[in-house]
Order: structure tokens, then C-alpha cells, then sequence
């Protein structure tokens, strides 16, 4: 019995220190064990099956607008990654680097990829020589790494999982088209899939990618009311083009270099499932994204009958295609219960001996713990309909925090005051200069999350100088 | 015109130089791409794609077995490496070093990961405490780096995707029925779905994986009769885990040391699949493998409604679940017969004016070109049958290869003479001890395969020293 009271002792309530409710969630729903490396870590089992959840379905989504996968090399050598100067100066101060292969001292240092556009880059400089070569529309699954000081699980590590896409087009209109579609695919991925209302739009200069012409990001608002970006897609015109000579032959016979972009989302987002989604027991998973969408936990296992009803019924629902598990360990329900609680499964079936005579089973919802109470026979199809149902009110849910969450400010007394006093976003016009972004991160260590697309004129001037104004930016503490 | 030809000339006969042949399928394939680090290939969306498949497959019969899936850091401190005293020197020599984060040099040097047994190690000595936290049977989809002076496509690269399955058991008994049914899973893999023929046995203690109790392989033969390691299964007793502290409590509240396995297969076994099934023309895939399992190539295309036929054509066939593309380029059907040639898709689908008006199309085999002229209304019933038809004779087919170069010798003349003018594998008679293995691949440069499963009692004594005789080995040439 200690170890049961261990589970449900062991999380932090969030409002009473968020930061260790995180850590204390991911360790106890055993998605990751710290390794001997600082920064890295294990994806164990329930973390690594929500990753092979969400690259199935991205990997679906983006097949289906053309994409193929390749894989690159792990390693960059050091001159190729100087070949775009904001790029390397953007990447090489947090790059580990190989010196030694085998016994031997190597005669040019490599670094392990933190992003590969450079690899990219230099293969499409050899690929791709006429129009007809083009699009070229790539992506890779793989680990990068960037050597970070301070990390914390899925949200800043030394190591982590992502895609990559990286493609080439013949003009500025696709590569600008396709950004965007990659934007949308990411947004439509994780409102769909993963319940996660997103705000979408452009970062400004100071925090677009190193070397981007342009970079859009889809950002999500954890239920402490700091901002998780989710997912970035990034232009970047011909400049990599033109650093790394990638030129094609038109249909008119003209040498012309190609328009690139690129595309990720990684590891990263399963921080934000935990903190959109969890509570004070622990994870709440989507039904969407859930490994194990339903748990079958027999009551009074030990009585005559009872363990063959629970079989049955999960296998009825496991012919359904609802993923779903039988929990027919020794444990005590209550125990399981918990289990079930942590690490976020969406619902459970309870069966017992009374059930079984009134020909019943219980399903409890996990995000709301509400009861249903169904004919067995109707089982699967009733637990399909309370996993949609809790498909959309997650996402309701998370999208009205979202909305309840997000301020306006209009002077820089207000604005300075909501971000101290109240978690959430701020919409607040903006002079375009660098100068205003940097005293309100100073000032407040909010930052610029994106220049939404749906642009609102609050006010005439900047909140921070009273110059005009030209944009409207979120505003917002982040991960 | 000029590309035609190359594209025909390009590929070296398989019989004036082997090598080359296999060089020249890779590349004009698209398999891969050579990249500017040394000994590091770039998978492109053809070879990509066959990986993918590789993986989906196995993947699904892993998990039925029970596996789990979890991904571990790429890098090992040096430390952790050297816990294990054989499996240090083995692995040593040959694994890249990162000395450097970002500006600073690190306090101890990290190796990316050749293998990851030490990981894994350190891991269940974290998690492991009860019997009732076994067994554990995980796995990762990663790549691996061990650097090698000379380096080909597929076979033998410095960085190489892979899975690597590292389990955990209360008993040596379950462990080595772990060890054995994992190889199964890989031997039926080949044969069922790649079309490979396998012979399955034990390594000698000399082949055997640095650290293993006994290693477990399947050996397939290329078409040069030369023979490739395509999996194997090792069990390692309680080696590792006295080395890591790995104990739990057994029911009878004793402590006892775990016993562990680990297996893997790579993209090495692409390099099979070209050089068991491969052709002057180029790649052959078995259908069951192949990214595309057949294209559909209109002919005079520009005539009234034969695109429009070939699109139905490719829809029907399609919507019956096989893997099809339409080629509706503007390059010629010679054209685009070839390229379906060096890429080996499996089938094509010819249909034309004449086709049209008898209602009928035209079904191409990769493999043998017989040609099957069947009703457009029975074209997808028809392609399924050729396809699992071909699948069926290119196993038959590898099969009768293996079946035909596998000689035997009782003598060690018979032996050296067979090596030397034979492509194949010779069975003959080994006395256990190291020095004749060595002294054989001194004369002939084979090495032992394997010890099969399966012994026959050719003759009483080593074919080498003529002492009493203990195994019969599997002996050959190796990639």
C-alpha cells in the first residue's frame, strides 16, 4: 500500500507550483527517464507511443499534399554550415561537435545537426537541374541536437525528436504558398488531433529563423497562460539559393535559383499536450492522440464470471477499432483507477458482478470523470460517442481558456500591468522596431509570439513608444 | 534524347563487374545520394521509401509479440561505454567522439551511440526492481555511427538506420526463447515479405557480438554467391547485467540478476534485396516490399481517351488496395519502360488506342517481362494475382540459387578448390577451435556463417585439421 499512496501523493497541484506539477507529471506518467546526459533524455514507452501517434498522422497529412521522405546524415562538417552566415550564426554556439573517428583526430570537425537545411541545400545543389527536377518537396523524421544549459523535459532538451520538411520551388508564389500550407497542415493537425487551439501569424525579425526570409508559427496558450510555440514554417526565398548556388534551367532556357522553405515540429509538442490538457491527477490525453484510448477494469475480478465478461467486452471494443487495454492485474480497482488517472488514458470501463447481472457496464470519462452508464451490448458504439464528445469539449474547453485568456492593452501601463497580473496573451499594436521589442521584454520578459493574419487596429500607435503603429502583435511569456 | 541513352548505357552487366553493377543500381536506381561526409549516404525518396516499408512491417510484428517502442539519447558517455569490459573493445575502435558543446570543452568525452546496449542497461537498472517488472522488451528505431575506413551503399556505412530490441527477463530460459523468436521474426520477414531464402544457425564464439553469451543470424546469399548477415538475435546471459547492477527482487524475496537480449536489423538488408533479386536492367523489388507495386503507362497518349482510360485504370486498381502510380509524363513509353525497369517496380500496366477498343490492357512483369493481356474489367483482380504470382517465383527463385551454391567438402582440398572457383557457400565439418578458422579465412578468405540449426554429420572430422569434429558450419565469402 505505500506505493499506492506514493501515486497519488506524489503530483504537485499546479496552482501551487506549476513548474514542478510539469515534472512531476511526466515522471509519474512514466513518459521519460532522465539519462546519464545532461539535457537528454529516454522517451519510455507511454511517452515514445504518443510521438508514433503524432507522426503517423502528420506523416498522413503531409503524404497527402505530395511529400516524400528522405534521411540525411547526422553529421554537418563545419565548413558547410558556415556557407550561410545568419544561418551559422544562428546555430553554431549551441552545436556539439565531432573531433575523433575512432583513434584517429578528423581533419575537419562536424557537428551533429541542429537543423539540416545546410544539408539540404547541398543536396538539391547537386539534384536539381532543370525545372522539370522541381518541386522538390523533402522530409525527414530524426533526432537533432542543440546544446542547451538549462532544459526540461519535451520543452528544451540537448537532444529531441522533430521532422524537417525542406523543399525547392522554381517560384517565390509556390514557396510562399507552400509555407503557408505547411502553417495550416501543423494548425489543422493540432486542433484536430490534439485539441490545442492555435493562434496563427508571422514572427516578427527579432524571432524568425536564422536565415528566413520569413517564418509563421502556430502558438499555443498552456494553461498558465504562457505561450508554447507549436510548430514554425519558414520562406527563405533565394537566399539559401543563392549561398549554395542551387540553380535550375527554365522552360526559356534562363538560369534561375530556386525558392526554398522549411518546416518542423517536434517532441515539443507533447509539453503542450501535458500543459494544455493535464490536471492535478495527471495526464489528459485526446482520445485522438491516445495510445491506449480505453482501459477495461473488472470489479471484484475474483468473483465467478466476471473476468470473462471484461474479456469479452474488450474485445468487442477492440473489434471496433478503439484501441483499448484489460486491466486484469492484481491490483485493487481504486488502484487502477489511479493508474488510469496518471497516465491519461481517456476512459475507463468499469464491469463488476452487479453490472454484469443488470447487463451494464460504467464509462468514466477521464477529462470530467463523468459516469455513463450503457448496456454492454451497446458498449462500443456508446464509448465511441463519449470519446468524440471528449475530443470536443477538450478542445472547447482549451479554447475558451485561450480566449478568456487573451487581453488588449492600449497604453503601456495596462499593458505592463496584464502581463504582471494576469496569465495569458496580450494584443497590443506595434511600431515595427526592433527597439520596442526589446524594452518589453526588458520590462516585462514578455516577448513577440507572431503578427496574427486577422490583423485588428486597437489603436493608431505603438503601446510602447506612441509612434504610429503597424502591426498588432500577441504579446506573451513564454516556453 | 541524350538522357535516354544514358539512362540505358548507365548500368555496368552484372557479370563483368559485380561491384560496379551494384554501385551503378543504386545510384541510377535513386536509392541514394553520396553526401560530403566521407562514408555517409543520403537515402532519397526511393530508398527512403523501401526503409519505411521495412519498418512498418517489422514494426507490426514486433509489437505482436509484445514489444514496446522507446527512444534513447545518441550519445554514451565514455564511462558507461567501458562498464562492459568485451563489449568496450569491440566497439571502441570504430565509434565517432564528441569532445565539444557549443564553445566549451566537455568535462567527458560522449560517443555517438554505435550501439546502445549500455544505455539500455542503465535504463532497467533504473526501472527494473520487482519480478513484476519484467520482462522488458523494448526497442528503437534510430541510426547508429561507427566509423569505417571503406564504406558502399547499404552494406557498409559510417552512420546506418536501424532498429535495436533490448530486453530484460527473470529467467535465462525466457531469454534465450526471446533470443530465438526474435530472429524467427526476422527470418520470416525476409522470406515472407522480402522474398529472401535464409539460413539460420549460431555464430561461433569468434563472430559472435562483442559481449554475447551466443549469437543467433540468418546469412542470405547475393546473387555472386557471397553471403550477407541480414539479422541478428543475441543473447547476452547475465553479462551486462552483473556488469550494471541490474537485480530485482523474485517472489521468494531473493535478488537476482536479470538476463538480457538484444537484436537488430539495418538498411544493410536493402542491400539485399539489390543484390539477391537485381538485374542487368536494374532494381527488382518484391512486391510486397515495393513503394510502388505497378505504373500505369498510357501509350499514344495524346490520342482521344487513352488518358482518361489510364487514369480509371490506375482509380480501380487503386481503390483495391494495391500500390499504384500513373506515369501520364510527357516522355515516351521506351522512356518510361525503363525507368520503370531500373527502379523496379514490380509491374506496368500498358494500355493504348488498340487496347482500349478490345476492352483489354497489358500487364508487364518486373521480374521474368512475361506479358499477361487481360480485361480492363478484371485488370486490378488480374495485377493482384501477377504480383503475388511474381512475389511467390522471385522467392522460389532466390531459393533455388542458394539451394544450388551450397556445396560440401570433407577434405581441405575439396574445400580451398571450391571456395576458389565456386560462387557459393561450402558445408563442412569444424573442430571448435579457433586457429582453424583462422587459418581458413588466412587461405581462402572465408569465414564461418554459421553453425545451422539443422546439423548433418558430413564427416567425422575438421575439414581443416582433421581432428574429431564437433559442428558443421556454413562457410563463405561475406559483405
Amino acid at each position: 500500500m505505500a506505493k499506492e499512496k506514493k501515486l497519488v501523493e506524489a503530483i504537485t497541484p499546479m496552482d501551487e507550483d506549476f513548474a514542478k506539477w510539469y515534472t512531476d507529471v511526466v515522471k509519474n506518467a512514466e513518459l521519460i527517464e532522465y539519462s546519464g546526459i545532461k539535457g537528454c533524455m529516454i522517451l519510455r514507452p507511454n511517452g515514445y507511443a504518443i510521438w508514433e501517434n503524432i507522426q503517423k498522422e502528420l506523416d498522413r497529412r503531409f503524404k497527402e499534399t505530395g511529400v516524400e521522405n528522405v534521411y540525411m546524415p547526422m553529421f554537418i562538417p563545419e565548413s558547410l554550415l558556415q556557407r550561410e552566415k545568419e544561418h551559422v550564426e544562428g546555430f553554431a554556439p549551441e552545436v556539439a561537435w565531432v573531433t575523433h573517428g575512432g583513434n584517429e583526430e578528423l581533419t575537419e570537425r562536424l557537428c551533429v545537426r541542429p537543423t539540416s537545411e545546410t544539408l539540404f541545400c547541398d543536396l538539391y545543389s547537386n539534384i536539381v537541374q532543370s525545372y522539370r527536377d522541381l518541386p522538390k518537396v523533402y522530409n525527414q523524421w530524426c533526432s537533432v541536437v542543440r546544446w542547451e544549459k538549462t532544459t526540461r523535459p519535451f520543452l528544451r532538451t540537448a537532444e529531441f525528436l522533430w521532422q524537417e520538411g525542406h523543399t525547392a520551388h522554381a517560384t517565390a508564389e509556390e514557396a510562399e504558398e507552400r509555407t503557408i500550407q505547411m502553417l495550416n497542415v501543423y494548425a489543422d493537425f493540432c486542433e484536430e488531433v490534439l485539441a490545442i487551439p492555435l493562434l496563427k501569424g508571422r514572427k516578427t525579425d527579432k524571432e524568425k529563423f536564422a536565415g528566413a526570409k520569413a517564418t509563421y508559427t502556430i502558438e499555443a496558450m498552456m494553461h498558465d497562460g504562457k505561450a508554447l510555440q507549436s510548430g514554425t514554417s519558414h520562406n527563405f526565398g533565394d537566399g539559401f539559393a543563392q549561398a549554395f548556388g542551387i540553380q535550375y534551367t527554365d522552360k526559356d532556357n534562363s538560369l534561375k535559383y530556386v525558392h526554398q522553405t522549411s518546416w518542423g515540429m517536434s517532441t515539443r509538442i507533447i509539453g503542450a499536450i501535458i500543459m494544455v490538457h493535464g490536471d492535478d491527477s495527471g495526464l489528459v490525453l485526446p482520445p485522438r492522440i491516445a495510445p491506449t484510448q480505453a482501459v477495461v477494469i473488472p470489479i471484484a475480478a475474483h468473483k465467478e464470471g466476471v473476468l470473462d465478461e471484461a474479456r469479452k467486452l474488450k474485445y468487442v471494443i477492440e473489434a471496433a477499432g478503439i484501441r483499448v487495454k484489460l486491466d486484469d492485474s492484481d491490483k485493487s480497482p481504486g488502484w487502477k483507477f489511479s493508474e488510469q488517472e496518471i497516465v491519461g488514458i481517456p476512459a475507463r470501463i468499469e464491469i463488476g458482478p452487479k453490472d454484469i447481472e443488470a447487463g451494464q457496464c460504467v464509462i468514466v470519462r477521464r477529462d470530467n470523470r463523468e459516469k455513463t452508464v450503457v448496456a454492454i451490448a451497446d458498449a462500443a458504439a456508446e464509448l465511441q460517442r463519449v470519446l468524440d464528445e471528449e475530443q470536443k469539449d477538450m478542445f472547447e474547453r482549451a479554447k475558451k481558456h485561450l480566449y478568456d485568456n487573451l487581453f488588449e492593452a492600449k497604453d503601456y501601463e495596462t499593458f505592463k500591468d496584464t502581463i504582471a497580473n494576469k496569465p495569458g496573451f496580450v494584443k497590443a499594436m506595434w511600431c515595427g522596431e526592433l527597439e520596442c521589442e526589446l524594452k518589453i521584454k526588458e520590462d516585462t520578459t514578455a516577448t513577440s509570439r507572431c503578427m496574427p493574419f486577422e490583423q485588428e487596429q486597437i489603436s493608431d500607435v505603438c503601446v510602447c513608444c506612441g509612434k504610429p503603429a503597424k502591426k498588432m502583435v500577441y504579446w506573451g511569456k513564454a516556453y
